[in-house]
């Protein structure tokens, strides 16, 4: 196939779209990312880039905990404000009506209506120009019992929503099952 | 909704799936990574969680350069493949038939069938226990032209693969488009 070159861009796909939590001044704020990743599996440990000067990066150096709290699709208008306005001035928790749990971080605050919430103590942070990358350690993950198979957290019943870059930026559902890991490439073997 | 402790698991969803293209003793390796993400965009930078001791990490610490590809669900198979089996002991891509390309990197190799290709140069390498964190500069990005809507990438036509963890660890497609971002939370303004 013919390819372009698009110079330097930030091309992934599929990212998600998750909702930080932070407590910024002694107050619970909400704010959307995509730029986030899983980065280690012992212990588990998650990035997200952040904008230099944005509020969130703010409330994570007041108290270097966060949370990262997953959205259903049916959150999707509620996830798109918080990463519209700042809650440097309006209160997103009161605009969108989140319910606020804690778990066992005083400063990473729960949405109660995401079907999955991470709990995250900073481990690292390193300045990538224009983005802080924040690296945490998940100390703890709830998910909502609806949405386990098994006991599993399963991605059809939780329904995140992918954040696509493109000629508009739009979210996209998850899609069907294609098939099983660590299992179909199988049939390649000679 | 009732929330269950599921304990410190790295549960994000969705996660990419992508073939990160190495030179290790001096041979083209690909192998399938679901913990990466963007972490910045001026300069735009990736990170891809890797366990120690992979053929994969090998190659980056030989070179300090890396590709990231993302395949189409058509290349499910031969994602999967480069999952399962290591380069250390197999040459995958003679297994997957991959065409291998460079760009401007002489240690970044290509994937010609994947529809997105980045260049990358270590920035940074953290380690995080079980994984290395590597952190890269994206230097350049391709895209397949028939993957391009008003000259963007377009993910309805990359058809991106998701990783999930589950009850089954499983491949999904990329859905319907729901909405569009930094518009449809609008309708939530006060």
């Amino acid at each position: 196939m013919s390819k372009k070159e698009l110079g330097p861009q930030p091309l992934l796909f599929p990212n998600p779209s998750v909702l930080v939590g932070t407590v910024v001044d002694g107050r619970p704020n909400f704010a959307t990312y995509a730029w986030c990743g899983i980065t280690g599996g012992e212990p588990p440990t998650i990035s997200v880039g952040i904008r230099h000067g944005r509020y969130t990066l703010k409330g994570i150096l007041q108290n270097m905990e966060f949370s990262v709290n997953i959205p259903s699709a049916d959150l999707m208008k509620e996830t798109d404000y918080c990463g519209i306005y700042s809650g440097a001035k309006t209160d997103k928790v009161k605009d969108c009506g989140f319910e606020v749990l804690y778990g066992g971080l005083a400063s990473a605050p729960l949405i109660e209506q995401c079907p999955v919430n991470l709990e995250c103590e900073v481990l690292h942070i390193l300045n990538l120009g224009s983005h802080a990358m924040v690296v945490g350690k998940i100390v703890q993950a709830h998910v909502s019992e609806e949405c386990l198979t098994d006991g599993e957290p399963d991605i059809m019943k939780i329904k995140p929503l992918i954040y696509s870059r493109g000629p508009t930026a739009r979210y996209n559902a998850v899609g069907e099952v294609l098939g099983q890991c660590f299992s179909i490439g199988k049939e390649l073997k000679k």
